[in-house]
Parts: C-alpha cells; structure tokens; sequence
C-alpha cells in the first residue's frame, strides 16, 4: 500500500465504499464500474478513481471493479481484519443499545466488556457480554488492554473517563456523550458520534426556502 | 439567500460550523477570523469563506466573523428557526435514549410524541413525551402531521413503518436502523445514521500500518 497523506474527506467515504461494496456482494453482484457504484453513492467515478488512487491500483479499465475483492481489500485498509478489541463505559439506554444491536464483529471489533457503576447492572449479561463494577476497569485493562472504548457515560463524566483510560492505555474512543473530549497524547484517536449533525442535516433539507 | 446549488459536503460541513460557533459563543468568543475558525475545525480559511459564499456574504476584511450573528445565520440557513415538530417511532434502548439525552429544542426540533407496539410502554411518558399505541399513528398523523419521523424500530420493520408514513404524509426521515430504505416520493428525505460508518473511520486510524 502507498504511503501517503490521506485526506480527512477521503477517510470519512471509505466506510461508504465498503458499506455499498458489501451490499452489492451480499446481493451476489460479481463487478461494478465506477460509473455505476457512484451513481449508486451519488459521487462522481471520477472521485472514485481518485479516493481509491490514494491506496494503490484498483480495477481495470474496461472491467471495472471486481466487488469481492474490492470490499475486501476497503476493508483491510480499514483494518477491518485486525480485530480490535472494544468495551463500552457506560451501559445507560445508549451503552445498552449498542450492545443489543450493533454487529461489532460484522466490521472485525469484538466486544470484550461493558462497565457501569450500576449495581442492578453489574453482573449481569447483556447479548453475551459482561457487565463489570467501573471499579474493575484499572485491572481489567492491565490483563486486556482494549483498543477501543465506547464512552456512553454522562456527559459530565466524559472528560474524567477518557483521562482515566487513557491513562490505563488506551488510545482509542468511540465518544457519545454528544461532548468534545480530547487528550494531549498525540497517539489519542477520538471518533464522535454527533447526532445533532446528522439531524440538522435533514433539516437543512426539509426546511421550505 | 442566494438560491443555487449547494453540494452534499458542503451541507455536511454546516452544522459543524453551527457546533462550533455555538460552542465559542458559549464561552463568550465574540469575534472570530476564518483562519482561527479553520484551525480549529480542521479546515483551511480559504474552504471556509468558499462554503459561506454559498448563502450569501459573511465576515469583513480584517475583522473576520461575529460569532454570534454567523451562529444565528447558519442556524437560520440550517432551519433551527423552523421549529420542526418530531416523533420517535419504536421507543426500544436506542428511541429511549434519544428520547432521555438527546436535545432536540437546542436545534429547532420540538419532540411531540412516541409510538411503539409493546402494552408496558405505551402509556408511559418519558422526558415528558408521551409514548402511544403505533395503531394511533394514522389518527395522530391526520391531526398533528410531524416533519419528521425518527426511525427506531427493528430493521425488519423498518422500509414498511416509512412506507406507512409516508403514505400518512410524512416527509422527513432520521433513520437509524442502520438499514438503507427510501421512497419513490421525490420529496421524502432521508437522513440514516450510520453507526458503522463511524467506528469504521476509528478503526482506520488506530490500524497499524
């Protein structure tokens, strides 16, 4: 694989690309040009051509993409065959939610723990998954130490929790608590989920103008 | 406002600029240039004044951007002013959690009602919004038509909920059942969060290679 900048924009339509890569294989489409898989996705083939051009040499001309290989090879770049493993801090209606129906092993996370202060919570098992006392997480990480942590704590608590993992070494966040959180170690990666993005978005679009 | 086309990305970035001109509004930040703006967003100067020519003029030379009046506008661009009415359909973890945290009158969004199917929920109220029998959505439609409908149930019933509100008139969609669904009705929109998208993007960045 080249090594080289990749841009934010690039990044963010890669899981896209996988996403409807999987789709069409899942629906048994063997090859797609890039014509056809953006018109799908409602980017130019051009911008395709150039995304992919970032990770090596993809498709051939005439041909197009062969699906199977092309949503596997999205998929190692996104390191989908590296299993990282991921615990959720905070098993409130969120936590809960996630561990009910988020198919972490379908994109190669496996779901190691979820923690909570919650005595009616602690000990309990939510879709296979043990729910352990906050106060087990300093030893929990020494033995297991999780690439991801899903913070679905209260927003007044997001900030202490990730200095506290991060502490613990952990160096990536799945963040929910609709707050920035950030860490001054460089190695720190922080995805948030910002729902009122997604819904300002929609209405942009329903807005009469 | 100018009327001209405004590009997918471009409406993506805008409620990002919203957030953070909210976010340094709240600390008192009363002026702001589009390289400080920029350099905080993760975005150059010059993407910036090029998004914001899309809606009209902004800013003056040499003393960049009133916070508050370029929060105020985006947000009137983005329709925070249309207080859109809102239902959550299908009240399980995820339609309770957004319904407990999730604050929907800080962007413009008035949360109505809930619907859902299950004898212990219907009834009960939650954060003050009542959850009905899903057999009432017709009679509550044909009253109160809401702008949007929030998707939460199970993705086995997710394309036949949208197709029955659609059919009742509703034309806005936030979807959260991480399955794609659509409509023949040009004027249905569909917003999906994308869960996996996002954990995807984290995976990519904490990935050795």
């Amino acid at each position: 694989m080249k090594k080289q900048h990749v841009s934010e924009a690039v990044i963010r339509r890669l899981p896209r690309y996988y996403r409807y890569l999987d789709d069409l294989h899942s629906k048994g489409v063997v090859r797609i040009s890039s014509n056809s898989l953006g018109s799908r996705m409602g980017i130019t083939a051009s911008q395709i051509r150039q995304d992919l051009s970032c990770f090596g040499e993809f498709g051939q001309q005439g041909y197009g993409y062969n699906v199977k290989e092309l949503r596997s090879e999205i998929g190692r770049i996104l390191g989908v065959d590296n299993r990282h493993s991921i615990v959720v801090v905070g098993v409130g209606n969120l936590g809960h939610a996630l561990m009910q129906n988020f198919h972490f092993a379908d994109i190669g996370f496996s779901l190691d723990a979820a923690f909570d202060v919650s005595p009616s919570l602690i000990g309990t098992t939510i879709n296979g998954v043990k729910v352990l006392d906050l106060s087990e997480l300093d030893e929990y990480c020494s033995q297991h130490l999780p690439d991801v942590a899903i913070l679905t704590v209260p927003q007044s608590a997001a900030q202490a929790t990730m200095d506290r993992l991060v502490e613990l070494g952990v160096r990536g966040f799945w963040n929910f608590t609709n707050k920035e959180v950030s860490s001054e170690k460089e190695d720190v990666q922080v995805e948030s989920v910002h729902f009122a993005d997604s819904l300002l978005t929609l209405s942009y679009r329903i807005s009469k103008r």
